[in-house]
């Protein structure tokens, strides 16, 4: 079994990422992403970017502010599935959940015409299932609770994706790297003169994020994702040390993008 | 009169802020960004930065979906004033607020002792103050609710400030300019080649985040702010449009940072 600190509660697609990664998963949920940094379970998993809400703040702040190593990297396409106590679509008459999955889900209510009900979270909204109802959430939740699958993937798109880093495991891959990146001086141009320190190595960024260094207005850290490691990585590192300070998070292997 | 939408209620600090750039205010509040943006009124006033939270990210969506016109920034340094009905200091046991106003404040508040007492909004502290109680919150607070303000700006620390823009005003200034920049295919790199044409054309950028365009895991947009207008910022626009498309989003006058 691999103890895992990861947010809860239990069943959310939090849960569901975690157990695509790990195979014996003894999950310890905490509450709020803090409590997973601080977390005494060694090996972590944290929310890093969603594809509809972008860069996770909470997570770039505090991996600035801690010591912790990113292992690997997992992608979840975010699918709603259609849970319920019923054993047929023709039973329900009202729709549960937390407003952005039902927001994501408007093609099948408006299709069958059933009342809308908001929920503090995907997973409660399965918990507190009545007669007639359906709730919108991850198949975990189904699971957990031993409740009917109605039908998979109910979400009127596929670009609901949610990307999580691992944090601390021993065996890890290469290729890709995540640096924090917090130049000396507040000057124009920097941010420019400091991207040419990865294209003139020939290294490609794959996400970049700005965040308020929290003293002065207008003055940004930089959180970036870069495919390579090793001495390649290194030199850039080397260049970039002149503009600023570097902190490495980790070298990682580079997941599969799925759509 | 100036009637200006902006987010409510009345006495928070973007009403401050509003107080300060409009000589007449005539004050619509909304209760989101985006009704402001909607507003039937004209001119609108937004928050687009804050040196602790950094971006404000419903702003900037609304920026790339919504067609309005930058014509202007509010600098306004974020300072609590103790408001209450009582006349003296030392008379004070409970103080009131909004947990990151309480949390700004530690200093003043355990030097005294006082006990803490969450509220909704720095507002709302102010509306609701009974006796032996103080709040934090805006001094244009205390002048709406006719209570006495004990000590002006008693923060911890003088580094929150918020920053906001004016929309659609008639007379503008010139010096600053506000893009969204999307690139056109999704290549490594792009955006230190789109960064080139503002170095090359020596065009200072003072604010840079990126936002999901909401299509794809890892598809950004780029909201850019550049110290540059006019004939010197077309050259660098036609330059950018190579790369992908470019929306202006208003030239303006840059607002002094007080600190």
């Amino acid at each position: 079994m691999t103890k895992v600190a990861l947010l809860g509660p239990e069943g959310t697609y939090t849960h569901q990422a975690a157990e695509k990664h790990f195979e014996d998963l003894e999950p310890e949920f905490c509450s709020t992403i803090r409590e997973v940094f601080e977390s005494n379970v060694e090996v972590k998993l944290v929310p890093i970017e969603n594809s509809l809400g972008g860069g996770v703040t909470d997570t770039i702040d505090l991996f600035r502010e801690q010591d912790e190593t990113i292992t690997a990297e997992v992608v979840l396409p975010i699918e709603h599935a259609l849970i319920s106590d019923e054993e047929s679509v023709e039973d329900i008459e009202k729709i549960v959940s937390h407003p952005q999955a039902l927001a994501q889900c408007q093609d099948i209510i408006s299709e069958h015409g059933w009342e809308e009900v908001e929920s503090n979270s995907t997973a409660d909204a399965v918990e507190g299932l009545e007669t007639g109802e359906a709730a919108l959430a991850s198949e975990i939740a189904a699971k957990i609770n031993s409740k009917n699958i109605l039908k998979k993937s109910v979400q009127d798109r596929d670009t609901n994706v949610t990307r999580f880093l691992v944090l601390n495991e021993e065996s890890r891959q290469e290729g890709k790297t995540s640096l924090i990146l917090e130049p000396v001086e507040d000057r124009p141009g920097i941010l420019h003169a400091m991207l040419s320190c990865f294209s003139g190595h020939e290294i490609n960024l794959t996400h970049i994020q700005s965040r308020p260094t929290k003293e002065k207005l207008g003055e940004y850290y930089f959180y970036v994702e870069a495919q390579a490691s090793g001495t390649q990585l290194e030199k850039a590192v080397t260049a970039l040390e002149t503009y600023g300070e570097v902190k490495n998070l980790g070298e990682y292997g580079e997941a599969e993008r799925t759509k």
